[in-house]
């Protein structure tokens, strides 16, 4: 039975679950607008204490009632039996410096409101929430402070909601969460009420043409939140599992942010995503200009055709011989970098999800690292090394110290970590006897190793790229040695994936994963092959549109020597684009369709210009209005031919096109199936 | 980054994605058909040893390939890298009785395989699938051996997939899972793949007409099984959660059965539905014959209409008093039972999740529960006792053995219990200054809690009937004292819910709720009139027809005496109707839409109909050829009236036929909008 007083309650669980609104039953106790009056958030009360928030845009309703609240293991969830007892507001403008990235300066400018809660009865706890509006965006989080009845915490999960007003018009893209192949699947469009459950970034188009994602920002000591779909139009926040079955904080302490990002177009949701930035902490590590955004080659693409072996043997690619090839290949064309994988000892052995035979301090016998490092700093090039975990992460955090050390002695500044095995198998043993625990790569447990790894690399000033990362939240901005990192479906994905990537990944990349930082996806393959002769589908152009396109402070030119020595044209744009910028601005784009951004050089007068579309050719006209007025550039264009396509041999097919433009001029941007562009803007000098 | 060898594991994990087959990567290792080769269950084992199955239906699939496999807190998970050992099949076919059901023989008649599965490397831990096949569904149950590399194991979810073929013409009526209301929401009809996570049983309709219902059986010592949909047609299991984070186990033990229903029609489905009673334990009580099915009225709908209450007070329903003068009704009319809610101490208090307040030994003043007890007895009469624990569950089982000894004492042979609270509430205390965990009513310790006090109240002779309880999966067979629950919107929504019960919620329910068994639904509310007037959305021949429809071993004459003397003539049915049954049959019906359902008295040659509609009039053909030939039968009809309907005063309107009728005859069943027959055949004397 169930008594009629408890009708409420169930009203209130009732209306969710049939999208109804809360109004009739909630008071607005709080709101705050942005400081150009286009967002605004209100925070209401229900009868029984449950606290929930709503978003409008311009007037408009965006996000209707979302519950907020926490589930406890011990005690009452944190959820209703609440009134407001404080409400403080501030104003925020100031603006930063990125030592690195995609803008060398970031507005942060934003409203907050923090809004106290107190329980009327019982334990009488305490739960604020903060709530930063952007005009592009709102963060929001739960603010525990320390108090007499609420002192460890143990989160089984949350109660946060996000609900779209008309959730029938609303596409979503997205990737499932909960699977064992971690990040790295193909985006579905689909309608928002087919999402299952959703990693983040999601994003979200409404029927007005409104852009929404979904994401969360400084994911620190808590485990990384996903989405799953309730009830129509509603999405709740479930957190990534991890052994012990919670998160466990002691108070006080802060939530990461939950994060909306909303603008009018697609264009605008790749620009908003500094919102994700503006809401980290600042630059913790203090002097970070020992790091120099470059482009790098690596023993690395051999592997993954295999012609080359990451394990000692015949055909052995990290060997002292062919790493100085590599050395003297990125020397001669002016790349800082040169990675090297299968270095060290471990690689002969079976090592998927089986990272206990790596030794991260031995190198293989054929491979002589001292002497390379010291070769490599000769012509002013440097190793970048590379600790492939396979999920052993208590193994590696034993040597990973004494791996750094070694490094840092050697000159290498850079590191690639790996964590190649299944959604949460990620290996924890507490002390050397004890039970090895199974974590999430998303977890808190595994999100702290993280931040360890980080942390102890800078102390040695050396920067961290993990492949099978944890999400991107961006927390390059308090660790900016945290450079780039995978956790999406990179160019390996073309040398043997099934199926390979599709044109339309990297438009769809621009407006998903992107939108979360940094992404080494390792562009550049100008053999437009994988293994065993797959062709891949993208042209040449392309190609080189990708690094301008997908952003990283680490570039890869990730194709072989050889193959460059074929496409002398083409890969004169690998050289001379930058990897660090000044300014970055998307003239168009459509999630999944097309994308097109341009980016001012950090270090000269000049601006580069990346298109990419999916499977269907199209003509964009680009006004050049982000150049310079009265200065004359030259635009080096880099194109698909006219008969181009991504099917087949017209693949390579490619013009290299000089033309003077100026700030008046719009620019007809042609793009081939599966096609791309890529421009210099070639400043005055 | 992702090696090559990683690129098969990758491969299945998009294959499932996008729901393409796995029949190019893995290879069938075993099978087994159903006894009338209706139904065949194959096991494949994919090249990296994941084991999946898939079913089909008279040589069409309907299952297409669904993982297997257990995710472990510690060490490796159980997935992936197995090979087949050993496999043993089994052909059974006996009848069991019921002591008492909705038939009295059931027979079980099914082929078993058990195919014995090992890793190949690391640990060589051993798994074992237990398939049973039955010509109308599946049961498929994880065995875990004991053996030295896996002894306390600990499950954070399974793998267990259900993947529909051909989702897109699929419908599902479901309840949400994880919802703070528990099971007690109204049914949605979607398309599957807008199914979030759902409560088990789930109905699908496949566009061929086939019906499936997803459930469980014999849950025990594991946590409830959710569905959760993870990909277009393919739902996972998810464990429900509980404090610990994992089902915690020690090898050997098995899992509950994961059950398949599978139908050409709804009413083969609801037929079916002795698939989970045949996959539990056989009776472990011996004699239970001292339990006699029967109906009961109650100290109870006067609560639900606010005109009397709980708590001690002025309107106090549990007075000696009024408590006699129900006693007296009951042995009027020869109901044998008188519920007593509010008799105890604690309902004073806001008890409201807060069961702390309550003393199950303690009546309130005004109620002398020894002179009542003896004073139903001598009117042959019991009362039936009454236990609100709130979900301070362990606070209850502290008490629970005296306050079965004291019923006991008094002839009080069965019990009411209640956990009023949200879900994960559960309060869980295992030492007396310990921590409140909160555990989840379908968790594993909840499992167990109620088989503690199902135990404990069998040694006493007493049986159980829980509200907001665990859902059903059949145990009653193995503790015959598990006689009914709620666990679903039973008639006291009518009184105040928001919204009230629609018509079409009892025809859901047949085919939905009423799969997994028992239902307290509490009908016959012939004053049609909730709390300050509300009407109900049903007609007074509907309340009748509940009796038949939605089966219980005990059913509530659920309305105030003052109510039924109102209408004599349909009262008579509630008097003369039985509660259990010797066979039960379904002569047509569709879920959500409508349901006629026909039972044979266990204790006379008498048959009874009841068939109930949605919001739609419905004229049915009913061939009456259940009832013995070369009888003839006196059907006393109770039926709406030609201008009966829900909306309004005319759900009043009513009319009582009699009529010959033999084995020969069709009849035509006239339903009303919202309305409902119900017919008693009298058998020759």
């Amino acid at each position: 039975m169930t008594r009629p007083l408890y009708a409420r309650p169930l009203l209130i669980a009732l209306l969710f679950c049939t999208g109804m609104p809360l109004a009739a039953h909630a008071a607005t106790v709080a709101s705050v607008e942005s400081p150009g009056k286009v967002l605004k958030a209100e925070l209401d009360l229900s009868a029984e204490g449950r606290i929930s928030y709503r978003v409008q845009r311009n007037g408009k309703p965006v996000i209707t009632d979302s519950l907020l609240g926490l589930r406890l293991r011990e005690g009452a969830q944190l959820f209703g039996g609440f009134k407001l007892t404080r409400q403080a507001s501030k104003r925020v403008d100031d603006t930063w410096e990125q030592p690195w990235g995609e803008n060398r300066e970031v507005r942060n400018h934003y409203h907050e409101l923090r809004a106290e809660f107190q329980e009327s009865a019982r334990d009488l706890r305490k739960m604020n929430i903060v709530l930063r509006v952007y005009d592009d965006g709102i963060g929001l989080r739960y603010e525990l402070p320390e108090q007499p009845k609420l002192g460890k915490v143990d989160i089984l999960n949350e109660f946060t909601e996000f609900t779209l007003v008309d959730p029938q018009s609303a596409t979503a893209w997205w990737i499932p969460a909960g699977e064992w192949n971690r990040y790295e699947q193909l985006y579905s469009a689909t309608p928002v009420d087919q999402v299952g459950i959703a990693h983040t970034p999601i994003t979200v188009k409404l029927g007005d043409g409104t852009h929404l994602a979904f994401h969360e920002a400084a994911l620190v000591d808590y485990s990384g939140m996903w989405l799953q779909r309730v009830a129509p139009g509603k999405f709740r926040a479930a957190l990534a599992p991890n052994a012990s079955g919670a998160v466990s904080r002691q108070t006080p302490f802060t939530t990461p942010w939950r994060t909306i990002q909303i603008a009018p177009n697609a264009g605008a949701l790749y620009q908003s995503s500094n919102l994700i930035l503006n809401l980290n902490e600042p630059n913790k590590l203090g002097d970070v200009s020992w790091f120099k955004p470059h482009k790098y080659v690596g023993v690395w693409w051999g592997m993954h055709l295999e012609t080359q072996t990451w394990g000692v043997g015949p055909n052995h690619g990290a060997t002292t011989e062919y790493t100085k090839k590599m050395i003297d290949f990125a020397a001669e064309h002016g790349f800082r970098g040169v990675l090297v994988e299968g270095w060290n000892t471990g690689w002969e052995h079976e090592w998927f999800a089986n990272g206990w035979v790596f030794d991260f301090l031995k190198a293989t016998p054929d491979f002589d690292l001292e002497q390379l490092a010291a070769y490599a700093k000769s012509k002013q090039v440097r190793l970048i090394g590379h600790h492939e975990t396979a999920c052993a992460v208590s193994h590696y955090e034993r040597q990973m110290q004494a791996a750094f050390d070694m490094y840092a002695k050697l000159g290498v500044d850079a590191v690639k970590t790996g964590y190649v095995c299944d959604a949460g198998q990620i290996e924890r043993q507490d002390h050397a006897d004890g039970p090895i625990l199974r974590e999430w790569h998303d977890g808190q447990w595994n999100s702290n190793h993280h931040l360890r790894v980080v942390t102890e690399a800078a102390k040695r000033r050396i920067a961290i790229n993990p492949h099978e990362p944890i999400k991107d939240t961006g927390l390059r901005r308090t660790y900016p040695n945290w450079i780039t990192r995978e956790g999406a479906r990179g160019m390996e994905y073309n040398a043997w994936g099934v199926p390979p990537n599709p044109p339309e990944h990297e438009p769809m990349l621009v407006f998903t994963r992107m939108l979360s930082g940094p992404f080494d996806f390792t562009p550049g393959l100008l053999s437009l092959t994988g293994k065993g002769g797959i062709p891949i589908q993208t042209t040449l152009a392309k190609q080189l549109a990708l690094y301008v396109v997908l952003y990283s402070p680490v570039q890869m030119v990730a194709d072989l020597p050889e193959h460059y020595a074929k496409y002398p044209d083409a890969f004169k744009f690998i050289k001379d684009v930058p990897a660090d910028w000044e300014f970055t601005r998307v003239p168009n784009g459509e999630v999944g369709d097309y994308a097109t951004i341009v980016r001012k050089d950090r270090n000269s007068e000049d601006w580069y210009l990346g298109s990419v579309t999916d499977e269907h050719p199209r003509t964009l006209q680009v006004p050049l209005d982000f150049l310079d007025r009265g200065k004359t550039y030259q635009a080096q264009i880099y194109r698909d031919a006219d008969d181009a396509d991504y099917r087949g041999e017209k693949r390579y097919a490619f013009e290299r096109d000089d033309q003077n433009v100026t700030a008046q001029d719009t620019l007809t941007v042609r793009l081939a199936p599966g096609g791309g562009q890529a421009i210099r803007f070639v400043a005055p000098r």
